[in-house]
C-alpha cells in the first residue's frame, strides 16, 4: 500500500510549526509495512487543496490530510472535501453529543462555531475525536481512501491510533515485514557501528535488514525481516548476543524509555528514588515522574541551582563548595547522599555540571557533568564530558545518570 | 515572489529525520517577504525528482531542493538536475580546491567519492559550502529558478544565508510584506476569535491580514501588511487596542517566550523565585530556569510529589493534607508559602493537581490543577480545569503558572 500525506496550514509554510505530524505518520506507517511515497504541505487555500488532490501519484491508494480543521480556520478542509467528493454537510448527532461532553467536562460555554463542527459531510464515515472537537473524515473514490484528521499532534494521533489503522489494516491487510528494535544509550552512532561490525555483517548474511535510529543521546538498532514474524528467534538470538556484549549500553527494546525500565526495576526491588539537581535543573525528577505510576518509587527532589540552596537544603558542605567547587565529585557525591537521607528514599541521583553556553573555564570547560549515585552499597560519582551544545548537554546528563543506576540495579 | 521546497530523503518519509530544514526555510523566506507556497518531501529516486519539477504550480518562480546530494547518495540530485537542465558534468575547480582544504584541515584522507562531489553540472552556478564537501547549485530555465542544496542542516543554512539570499535578493528585490506578532495564553483560539470578532473585523478593513497560530497552551495572532513597515504604527495601534482589552492574556509579542517575559520582569524588579511542584514533578521549575541567564533569579525548587515530602520537605500541615487532600487550595498555599520561605525567594509558585490518565474522582476529576502563588503581598491560590490529556495538562499548568504571576509582577 503506498500512502501520500497533505498537510495544511499556512503556519508550517511559514515555519512557525515544524511539520513532527508527518515524521510520526512515517514511522507508523513504515512500521506496519506500509509506504510513505511523498509528504506535501500546503496553505489554507481550498484551490490548493485541490490541485493537490488531483496531482496524487497513480500509485497511491492511502491519503492522509492533516490541518486545516477547526473553527477559526472555518473548517476549510472539511468544506472543499464535501464539495470535492460531492455532498452535503449535516449535523452528526454522536459527533455533536460528543462535542458537547467536550465543554461541559471543562465547564466552558458551547459556541455556535463549536456545533457547527459536528456538521460534517454525509458521504465521510465519521472517525471519533476522543481529545477533541474536530472529528476525523474517511472518505473513499475510485480505489483511493483519504482521511482528513485535525493538525494538533496528540489529536491527530489519536484518531489514527484508535480509529484509522484498524480500519486501515482491514481493509490493506498487515504486511509481511517483521520489525524488532533493541535500544542502546551511552555509545555514539559511528562508534557502535564499528563495534559491532562484525554482527553487522552476520546479521546482512541471515538477510535481516538493520536500521540506525539516532535520537537524541540514544540509538535504536532496529531488525527487519522480509519473511515475518517466524523469523523472530533469529532476530531475538541476534539481540541476545549484543545484549551479551554491550550490556552497560543495552536497555531496552521496542517503545520502551529508559524512565520506563528504571522504574520497572525500581518497582521489582520495591525501591524509592529521588534526585537532588544543579544543572537539570528538574529534568531528571520530570522524566523519573513522567512514567505511569511513578508516585510508587518517585518521591521527589531538590533543586539546588544557586550554591546557597545547595548549603542551605541540600546541606552541602560550605568546604567542599570552597575547595572543590560547585561542579566536582566531591559536591555530587554529597547531594547525592544527603539527599537520599533527606528525602528519605533507597537511591538518590545528584546532577552538577557546566552545561553552557558560558560558564567554561580551562579546568572545568562546557560540557563537564558530575553525577552522584547514592544507594544502599554507599556513594559514588562519575564525571562525564559532553559537548557544547546546552540542550544536548542535559539530555545526556539525564540518560547517563538513568542508565548508570539502570546498570548498577541489574547488576545488584 | 513564490517558493516552493522539493525535500529530498527516504529519511523523511519513514519519519527517522523530521523535516526542520522547511521551517527554517519558511521562516527566513518569509520573513524577506517571500512567500513559500508548498513543501514537497520525495523519497531518493529520480524518477520522483523530475516529477516534483515538472508538477511545480504555475505561479512557482523559485525552488528550493534540498537533500540527496554527498557521496553516500552517489549525488543522486546533481545527476538528475544535470540531465534535467541538459548538460554535462565537470570538476569544477574551486569546488575541488575547497573540497581538499576541507579535509587536510581536518587531517582525514581524502576519498575518490570525495573528489567526484567536485564533478558539477556545467550549467548551474555553484554555491559555495563553507562547512562542507557538496557544494549549492542554482539553475536558471524559462525565468524559474532552482537551488539545489545539501540536506544536513547547518550546511544548507549557510549556502542559504552567504550566497543565495543575497542573490535572491539581488534578483527578485526584497517585497513589501511585514509581519509583527503577539502571544496570548490563557484564552483557547475559538474562545479568542469569540472575544475580538469586533477589532478582527476593523483589522481586516484596514487591508492587514490575521492569522491565528496556535501552539500548545499558547495562541499566536500574526498581522500581515502588504504595503510594507511603513504600516508597523498602524499595526501596533492594533496590538495595543488588544493589549488594553486583554491584558492577562497577551504576554508578548514576536519570539518571546513566557519564561523569557518573566524573567525579564523578575530581573527589573530585582527578585527571585523558586517553585513548590506537585504534579508538574519540576516541568515549571526546568521551563523557567532554561532562560539563558536565569541564575539571575531562579534559585531553586522543592519537589514534592509524594504527601510525605509535602509534609517533610515543604511543611504542609498534616492537617491541610487530611481535610483537604493534597489538591486543593489551602495546600497549594500552604506550599507556595512554606517555599518562600524556605527557598527565601521573593515569589514562589506551587502546582498540585490531577494531571492524570487516572486519580480522578468525582470532587477531583483528572484535570483539575491548583496553582499557588506567594509574594510580598501575601498567598493566594487559583484553580485552574483542563483537558484528560496528561502532557497538555501539565503544560497548561506551568503556562497559566508563569503568566499569572507575570500578570501580577506587571500590576504590582
Amino acid at each position: 500500500m503506498k500512502v501520500e500525506i497533505i498537510a495544511i496550514g499556512d503556519e508550517l509554510l511559514i515555519g512557525q510549526t515544524i511539520n513532527t505530524n508527518a515524521a510520526w505518520l512515517g514511522q507508523e506507517f513504515s512500521s506496519r509495512g506500509y509506504q510513505i511515497s511523498r509528504a506535501l504541505s500546503i496553505a489554507d487555500d481550498p484551490q490548493q487543496i485541490i490541485t493537490a488532490l488531483n496531482t496524487l501519484l497513480p500509485t497511491t491508494n492511502c491519503v492522509i490530510i492533516t490541518g486545516g480543521l477547526g473553527p477559526t480556520k472555518d473548517d476549510l478542509t472539511k468544506h472543499t472535501l464535501a464539495a470535492y467528493f460531492n455532498c452535503e454537510l449535516a449535523i452528526h448527532e454522536a459527533t455533536l453529543a460528543q462535542i458537547e461532553a467536550f465543554f461541559e467536562s471543562r465547564n466552558k460555554p458551547m459556541l455556535d462555531v463549536n456545533v457547527q463542527q459536528a456538521a460534517l459531510p454525509t458521504c465521510a464515515k465519521i472517525l471519533k475525536n476522543r481529545r477533541g472537537t474536530a472529528a476525523g473524515m474517511w472518505f473513499e473514490k475510485a480505489e483511493v481512501i483519504y482521511i482528513s484528521l485535525p493538525g494538533v499532534p496528540y489529536e491527530m494521533k489519536t484518531i489514527m491510533t484508535e480509529e484509522a489503522f484498524p480500519l486501515i489494516e482491514q481493509r490493506f491487510g498487515k504486511s509481511a515485514l517483521f520489525h524488532k528494535t533493541i535500544l542502546t544509550q551511552g555509545i555514539g552512532e559511528s562508534f557502535l557501528a564499528e563495534q559491532i561490525k562484525d554482527w553487522e555483517d552476520r546479521v546482512r548474511e541471515a538477510e535481516l535488514s538493520l536500521a540506525y535510529l539516532p535520537s537524541p543521546g540514544l540509538v535504536k538498532l532496529r531488525l527487519t525481516s522480509f519473511k515475518g514474524k517466524e523469523e523472530e528467534p533469529l532476530i531475538l538470538s541476534f539481540f541476545q548476543e549484543l545484549q551479551d556484549r554491550l550490556p552497560e549500553a543495552i536497555f531496552g527494546e521496542e517503545e520502551q524509555t529508559l524512565a520506563g525500565v528504571l522504574g520497572t526495576l525500581l518497582l521489582q526491588r520495591n525501591a524509592s528514588i529521588g534526585t537532588v539537581e544543579s544543572c537539570t535543573a528538574g529534568l531528571l525528577a520530570n522524566t523519573i515522574a513522567s512514567v505511569a505510576g511513578a508516585s510508587a518509587y518517585y518521591q521527589g527532589a531538590l533543586l539546588t541551582y544557586s550554591n546557597e540552596l545547595k548549603h542551605r537544603i541540600a546541606e552541602v558542605s560550605l568546604s567542599a563548595l570552597q575547595q572543590y567547587g560547585a561542579v566536582s565529585e566531591e559536591v555530587a557525591k554529597e547531594m547525592a547522599a544527603n539527599g537520599k537521607r533527606i528525602l528519605g528514599v533507597d537511591y538518590c541521583l545528584s546532577t552538577t555540571g557546566v552545561a553552557g553556553p558560558t560558564g567554561g573555564t580551562p579546568e572545568k570547560p562546557v560540557g563537564l557533568v558530575w553525577i552522584g549515585l547514592s544507594g544502599p552499597k554507599g556513594t559514588i560519582a562519575k564525571s562525564f564530558r559532553f559537548g557544547d551544545n546546552r540542550q544536548r548537554n542535559l539530555d545526556m546528563t539525564i540518560l547517563s545518570a538513568m542508565n548508570w543506576l539502570r546498570y548498577q540495579l541489574v547488576c545488584d
